[in-house]
């Protein structure tokens, strides 16, 4: 029985990114609708539930994309509650990268340092990526500084995350200007770069004021890099004692647990691959 | 050469319903279009006559569909106008699933009475589905009464069939309360209802006083049911001396005659799969 | 790895023609789109870019078509705008089936005539498959009569092709009428006509005064013939000593060009394929 992935994006025209990886990833057929709103997703579900018997239902699965990583939460939630009991097939949400970057990102990190008890700081730690790289750390017992132009978001941020991990030790603190980001990342073993693409949110200045840093991942790809000094293509290259990653760098792997991830929505009918579900896969890929 | 299917879809997003049983029924390239209007057609269709050579467009075809049943039969005119001569390629209309759901329906009802001769009923016979029941049992000889809140829409209905099949037996009935359904289906050894979805159509009272009821095929499938007792999985289950079918039950061989009717799309390249084809095609099959 | 083609078609429903022809050229996966802007293009041409390995790039290209062939013109600029160095996918444009047809009806002339130093005329010669042709003769060396309605714009097409091809020797003509018609024509061995569906271009009586005349192609498929008595099956087809072509007759290889330039995509990352290259890849195919 041929695989079936219906692709759900948020944007007009669905991404050929996730196309190519899903073609790359196997599935045989690829059902891309564009423009997708929570109004929309019932039939669409619908027609992947009642169309292959119980056992077969593993061979359709939904990819839920898109540039708006909030949309595409409101797509997952929608097309959950369209489901009813058995009657469901396996879901995998990743707008925007969110989920595999912030997994990639993490995995990166883990090969340098012990994230147990590490003392990490993510910058723009309220965006999508930041809050999910964030919360990965945060599972894996570290303790995470959200850093925020406002330290109200990053407190925001800080309870979003302790809702999905109670144990969680989160510290929301301000990074608006040199002076807060050199506090922010003060001690801090890992600094990870979130944010919009082409700000700098760390300086050359105030990474020299960092002696406890070990590693620095930037994810973004547009010059300038949110971490001075750090290249696109670095992948735990050392830069005066740091290992650096750019977005290239975490991106080989990022591009392994997105395919990992699509391979692993035809194993069963009912996986819901949400951010800790790709993490877990990211570190039986490692 | 590798089969293709034209899927043209009147609603915005062409169905995933569709889609999944056509690559069921072994299509190897899906070509899917919404929102499509009459207007848009031609050049659809000319790419379909213009790229294969006169022995190789049997393995290109076209599927209509959709849940708007009167736009779909608009479509499907516009794509016949668009052929000429011997340069076509084999169509299958089934908007809504109207033709394979009429065609299923009436086959399960054959397996336990004889058409020919027998006294139906059809509730809500000037639906889409409801109209092609009536149409395929007066085809094989059922004196069938059309059943509607209007009987003057029923009389519609019965002058629609016979322009399509000259040797109907049909009556136009009244069914708006209960009195006149319970009228309506005097002496009837089956009914079929094809109503709106979550409609009750034939209550627990009324089905009592019908005695001679043998067969009761409810084709909503969303709760409360068109004829009250069926339930949605009934298939051929006995309820008090009547066969009963519910939506599901019906839905098995209605898939296979949706991918059966797709696979006879590749056997030539000017089949024009209509009501009157489905149902002898569901012959076939059981 | 499995081949990919991105289909940017710049009208609302991507053509069923060039997506058969894709599958016909043994595409394995299309990702076809619909009403492709230029402001669209920067993601989709990144998923391209950014998905394979530099050894892998090549099983992924880029496809433009549509009824508009300056949209298409426009879309083609802005993806090599977004490529960046040796990051790029094979691209190919033939929107309204320009360059094919262009470059299949000068190798049909080409089978009968020497081509450098012949007299050339392309009637309705400022249009997209009108330039195209004059363009590929004028590299071979005849000398092209640009004909149209307006000597001036037949002017600015010489010039754009003189832009391409510098050492093209083309002559601007007004055919406006009759006369002009004849005046134009005059001495030619070759005469193209590349205008409207539908409109007769050259007469019965102005051709009876072209005894120069040894090849007569018309590229128009709807009835009347733009070149009066060209039949549209016509595939050098002698005609009162003339060897005639129509639309259908030419067709044939321009679908082998087609089908040959969709294969050639996959063959490097590099290629853009434009008149001159689809003219070369014609060359080579008969």
């Amino acid at each position: 029985m041929k695989t079936i992935l219906i692709q759900l994006d948020t944007d007009p025209l669905p991404s050929t990114f996730d196309r190519v990886v899903a073609v790359d990833a196997d599935v045989d057929h690829l059902f891309s609708y564009g423009g997708v709103t929570p109004e929309q997703v019932e039939p669409l579900v619908h027609g992947a539930m009642f169309t292959r018997g119980p056992k077969d239902l593993k061979h359709t699965a939904i990819f839920i994309g898109g540039s708006n990583v909030a949309a595409g939460e409101q797509l997952l939630a929608k097309v959950q509650k369209v489901f009813f009991g058995p009657v469901r097939v396996s879901v995998l949400m990743d707008s925007n990268g969110s989920n595999t970057t912030a997994a990639a990102a993490v995995l990166s990190a883990r090969k340098h340092l012990t994230l147990s008890g590490c003392e990490a700081v993510i910058l723009a730690g309220t965006g999508p990526v930041g809050q999910r790289a964030a919360q990965i750390l945060a599972s894996e017992g570290a303790r995470v500084r959200v850093a925020s132009r406002s330290q109200a978001r990053a407190a925001q941020t800080c309870d979003a995350i302790r809702a999905v991990v109670p144990s969680a030790q989160l510290v929301p603190v301000a990074a608006g200007n040199a002076a807060e980001t050199r506090t922010a990342c003060e001690g801090a073993t890992l600094v990870i770069a979130a944010g919009t693409a082409g700000v700098e949110l760390l300086s050359v200045e105030t990474r020299a004021q960092l002696p406890a840093l070990k590693v620095a991942i930037d994810l973004n790809a547009v010059p300038p890099a949110g971490i001075a000094g750090v290249e696109v293509f670095d992948k735990g290259t050392d830069r005066g004692g740091v290992a650096c990653y750019g977005a290239i760098g975490v991106g080989g792997l990022k591009m392994k647990i997105h395919k990992g991830a699509i391979r692993q929505l035809f194993e069963s009918n009912d996986a819901v691959l949400d951010t800790a579900a790709i993490y877990q896969l990211g570190l039986d890929l490692v």
